[in-house]
């Protein structure tokens, strides 16, 4: 194994505007270094980023654009000094496809708090050309940021456990919140929100589903297997349930009160912040102060974490909730999950789909 | 040693009504209980809760109130039960003289968040009777909430610790934060701020004093040790200073922006709220997300930390900064702390004043 010498072409789906619409866009991948990986895509998960990004929302994106980072697929190469891969092995690859490698959180083990960190797409790599994400025929991907996927877990079933899994698996582990007979709140049940049920419920957890509305308590009680369900607008169960929860996984990506879900933490409580909300956001300081809660939040997870979330949630027998599409739905895909009409996920056939066209 | 049969009396400094004024006032303490400890007052320092406990700033005072928390004094008498103290002990009272001893907090020897506690003063104990604070010439205290003052330890150094030292001790301890080499900023240089300073500098750590001005820097780095000295409002050093501290203790007890010390904080750093603010403070949500920082706040402190942070000053040699003062003279000392006209704490040598005139 170890370089090809020609030149390497792969055609993804792109945003080429902040319309944001996706359409074929062929680009040519970098030749497979000493320590890359040559990775054919089968499937990508969309996650709600992927809109932000495509959109311009953040006033940083470069186009044309191929989003997805929520990417499983089969190892086709690998350069010379990969160790940990090899062909058909099925792998995946997330949020990050490089670091500085040198800084404090690169030293720890939680590179994705490096500031030098590049997005796997949407970003220029180090040797200068933008990165492309996962819905495109291939990657070419540094192996440090590549996991195995457990052997039996279904390619489908693993890609939205690459961003949405670890999002929540990471908090829940660093905060030292995976014990179980722990009481969790999920607030919120998008992608990420499911997500969390379903591996706080897999922890041994128990779990309150926490929402704005009525909409979704069969949802939550009967088909995630929540434990109970609480309308955040229902003042008398939020005062019976007050001083009742370990932490709260707050996914609402929009401005919202916080003391209503402080109130519900136990002494010592977490609150984690999942959602970038540039409104700012409001608490009183003896609601913090009087009970030594935290208001926290965390941002993706690490490769370590992805690796030990992948081997929980399939020791666990976890599935994720999805919906399988094929790429020439995608736009069809972003503008339904912009109104939260998916339950939970979309993943799309990536290896099954027609590319070109 | 045992109960006495006769009724005994004690003369405190009362305020009769919100004015806060206090004037001299005869009230009946109860007899010493097998498990009480009758503690004749040495010395009380004056904390900034005193004025609003006496002033009904919080709504919620009773009068006549004798205020004082951060007492010291010499053990008269104990109850039949009592084995940790006996006559001639130097021992201190702080901010709390009851718990329920029943509930997860009391379990946790964090009696400080039992729902249940009973404070010092302006509260009411379980024989139904008002309780009276440390500006009088004796109490009688349950054994529970007794400490041992440290032999050698003066009687005027140890008030302060009572409240101002536990109160930045208790976080540093609970957050994991007591190694030496970290870096701490402190934020306001009060009577818990300078305890604050003494404190981290006493466990090895780098501390830089963050202030709205230039005021107080010979202070900070001159007389209290400090390493470093922040002005809020100077961009450029606060953005040299981004992302180097592991905690900041904020002491401010009014609204202020919080963004400016959280980028201050390192990944997985604490801002430790210490001001009881109902205006509501405000942060936007990637700010702690992205480096994974929390917001977080304490409450005084445990009798077992107190215990533990006398022993640490002992241990360390570390000194309040107070200036002594008579009983005739808090009236006067309460205004001037209104003013934050003290260095650093007032401190009433109760023993050495006469009470009832």
């Amino acid at each position: 194994m170890g370089s090809l010498e020609v030149e390497r072409k792969t055609v993804g789906w792109a945003a080429r505007d902040p319309s944001g619409v996706l359409s074929p866009y062929a680009y040519t991948l970098r030749d497979t270094g000493s320590e890359d990986v040559y990775v054919k895509v089968m499937c990508c998960g969309i996650c709600h980023t992927d809109i932000h990004q495509t959109k311009n929302d953040l006033g940083m994106s470069n186009y044309p654009m191929v989003p997805g980072h929520e990417v499983v697929g089969e190892v086709i190469e690998v350069g010379s000094e990969v160790t940990k891969f090899r062909s058909g092995d099925v792998v995946g690859v997330g949020c990050l496809v490089g670091c500085c490698g040198k800084c404090r959180p690169c030293n720890a083990d939680i590179e994705q708090y490096c500031s030098k960190k590049i997005w796997s797409y949407n970003d220029v790599y180090t040797d200068g050309k933008p990165t492309q994400g996962g819905f495109a025929g291939a990657m070419v991907v540094d192996q440090k940021f590549v996991v195995k996927i457990p052997d039996g877990m279904a390619p489908e079933q693993a890609a939205p456990l690459l961003c949405a899994g670890v999002t929540v698996y990471s908090p829940l582990n660093h905060f030292g919140l995976k014990q179980s007979g722990l009481r969790g709140g999920i607030l919120g049940l998008g992608g990420v929100g499911h997500m969390g049920v379903k591996i706080a419920k897999a922890m041994g957890h128990h779990v309150t589903v926490i929402s704005s509305s009525d909409k979704k308590r069969v949802e939550a009680l009967d088909h995630l297997g929540a434990d109970d369900y609480l309308v955040s607008s229902d003042a008398a169960r939020v005062q019976e349930a007050a001083d009742s929860l370990d932490y709260i996984i707050d996914t609402i990506p929009v401005f919202h009160p916080l003391e209503p879900y402080l109130s519900l933490l136990k002494i010592d409580g977490k609150l984690i912040l999942m959602g970038v909300i540039n409104t700012p956001l409001q608490f009183v300081s003896p609601m913090v102060m009087l009970g030594r809660k935290s208001i926290t939040g965390s941002f993706i997870g690490s490769i370590k974490e992805t690796e030990e979330m992948l081997d929980f949630c399939k020791d666990k027998g976890l599935t994720s909730t999805i919906e399988i599409v094929k790429m020439d739905y995608i736009n069809t895909a972003f503008e339904r999950l912009e109104k939260n009409d998916v339950r939970y996920r979309f993943v799309v056939d990536v290896a099954g789909s027609k590319l070109d066209q």
